[in-house]
């Protein structure tokens, strides 16, 4: 990222039903939230589409292959949740993500998403298309 | 775990609900499938007690505080999921899971889930109840 | 509604995430969706407020009895989802909502969802409270 | 259903997961757990294949155009709950099920779910093929 880049913000309307009995967001809803944020990355940066046109009309998937998360601080409907969204490690065939949530400025969880590329009608691994890759390469965080 | 005993599995019946276009269970549901789990887990050794009797009934949470997951192969509907489920760190106020999918007897992913004890209607920190540290200790696998 | 109202329209971004093997959003996903148009048009009409603070600030519930739903079209993530979603009769403790979704110009579902006002800490039934009502009134949507 | 015959029962285990921040599983799993009954009801009668099966090797989908339900009584982790599931109404190309769920005896919901057999990979109506007419036909229970 350029010196004072914006970061790209995914943000999400949590509501009653993301919470569990606890009064906040259960914590299977979070990894979700994380990868809404994701496709919300692909959707501003290719044109609007996310995973779903990539599969259907690119014949590209990215499965992922590992996530991991803190979870620092409760998720509730009381603030929007903020989610910054960039990608950190670029491979051959695989992209990493970081993910950080955020609600009233305070970091709620945090979290690592690798993906693959493949040529989604064989699930079958491929370098990361010219394209992609032109379009994460300039937007990489080094951390 | 004593040598030879039996791990603890939790089965789930994967469907058609659970899958995503690439039509193999959509990521965002695997965490869902090994907190599931962990609360069977809980079930099977708190007399039949998931987290919501703990909540209400006990007036202890867990809520997790990191979880990493390793996807190594697709879950699909085509065979039950298995899910063996132990302890394998045991802290004063914090427990991690393991947790291993496996379909017809192949890894599908694996992943470590950490939880801390609180006093479930104040959301403060707590040691571990000396009756779950029972439960516990007892189950912990060395890795 | 006065001739002329706008009337109130919740918009939902249909993901990967919702659809299933077919392509198109899981059955399951589209009372979802209906219900978070109805939660949208509580915080629209409510100060912000949607079923969580209602619950938890102001001690009303309003747990569902019945719903029912029409499925006219696919709906798929090629579209943003536009909920209509406005109240059609008033009873003394209870309330119907009307919600059509409609995906580029397309009508996909439509459907009535009833709900029973209750004093939320006792689950106990209770009319609708004056403030509410008022809301409500000068909304309702003869048909 | 001939007198006697047993009717068939879906059983789900509630949890946690299920529930919303009045402590009761929330609305929006209902039909959730509906669905799963009936795609249950497929998996017994049509040698363990499921709508995932009928899809991908059947080439057989069953998109649904309606469904209506009643919610007679929170449904939460306390017991199993138990769902009686039978086809009601057969049509030249749809079904209907009824889902009745119940927990500790007590009935929770109930619910009349209408689908159309399409040809899966063209998306277009058919007739209701020979061998599932003759499964659905034996086991119709008049209303």
């Amino acid at each position: 990222m350029k010196m004072g880049a914006k970061p790209f913000v995914h943000q999400i309307n949590v509501t009653w039903a993301d919470c569990d009995p606890a009064r906040i967001a259960y914590t299977g809803r979070l990894p979700y939230f994380a990868l809404d944020a994701i496709n919300g990355w692909w959707e501003a940066h290719l044109g609007g589409d996310g995973w779903y046109q990539m599969e259907l009309d690119r014949n590209v998937g990215t499965p992922f292959v590992r996530m991991e998360m803190d979870f620092t601080h409760p998720v509730t409907p009381r603030h929007p949740l903020m989610c910054e969204t960039y990608p950190v490690r670029l491979g051959r065939s695989s992209i990493t993500f970081r993910v950080r949530g955020r609600q009233d400025a305070k970091l709620c969880f945090e979290g690592l998403f690798t993906s693959v590329f493949i040529i989604a009608d064989q699930f079958k691994s491929q370098e990361i298309p010219g394209d992609y890759r032109q379009i994460l390469e300039g937007r990489i965080v080094a951390e």
